[in-house]
């Protein structure tokens, strides 16, 4: 952040009066800007016993699967951002159940809110940012390729759980950053 | 938002190519200016069997009673996030134990979650946020002076589950917004 959103003045970094941390602050206006952590929101999605997992189409981790997830919009709940994204990413229709798994990703200013779900139908589709999506038996999913450690956690917290008949809500934080 | 915080020209409001919202983008440089809900982390806190509140010193909702919470930054987990305001709204020290509820609160642009904790000792005090702290009874909580509807119901599952002797994750949207 170079400019002021407001006023289009330089910003500078500093400590405003009252706060503990820095923070960009318009030295003309005086409007602090905030910077905090984004909610990605996300689910696992089930059909007649197989999950629904999608070939990621971009970066980062281009090539490898993840369920469906991505940045909550303003307007929306954390669940009905998990339903938008299993849309636009592989063209189901889900209808979200219980929450899943709060996932804490801190080098990515980032938490990750996985729901569980339900498929309206057996319909799907590879959306634009997905290069392929399957519905895949357990036994079958690539454990290997999957694109992100919050994925990976969300999809084995389900299984176990569905595994025991409860549904369980979890809760970690992912400690380690994917070497570059 | 009316300046591009990369290069400082006027930004203008249209849907990016790919998308299917409107964004703030920068015809100069091409950045688009996301804008995604926030995070609010808060605990309810306990020692000795009493609740942790505090009144409100700031606005909104001045002089009315909330749990510990706030804006969660950059740099640390949820959870941590909810200890870290328990020491500045309340100069407590809290460990925190378990996930108790995420609240979609539309209309504001927050999801706010809640954990439980317990304090580390009985000490407490007033923060610059707040007008005053206190350990109350649960007889003692003043239930038509809490400050969000969020609050009153990370409350109130709270105390339902401590009663019943069990710590469910809950998770529900506030659908109203207090008149003006």
């Amino acid at each position: 952040m170079k400019f002021c959103s407001q006023c289009g003045s330089h910003v500078e970094l500093k400590i405003p009066a009252g706060d503990n941390r820095e923070r960009y602050v318009c030295p003309s206006c005086g409007f602090i800007h905030y910077q905090n952590p984004l909610i990605v929101t996300g689910c696992v999605a089930e059909w007649e016993g197989k999950i629904l997992l999608c070939r990621r189409a971009i970066e980062p981790r281009k090539g490898f699967w993840t369920v469906p997830a991505g940045f909550m919009e303003n307007g929306e709940t954390a669940s009905a951002g998990a339903a938008r994204e299993t849309w636009e990413e592989a063209l189901a229709t889900v209808t979200t159940t219980t929450p899943l798994a709060i996932v804490d990703v801190v080098h990515a200013k980032q938490v990750h809110i996985f729901y569980r779900g339900v498929m309206d139908n057996g319909d799907f589709g590879a959306g634009a940012e997905s290069l392929e999506t399957q519905l895949m038996d357990e036994a079958d999913i690539p454990w290997s390729e999957i694109a992100f450690p919050s994925v990976d956690y969300a999809l084995r917290r389900y299984l176990e759980d569905r595994a025991a008949g409860v549904e369980n809500m979890y809760e970690t934080e992912i400690k380690w950053r994917r070497p570059k």
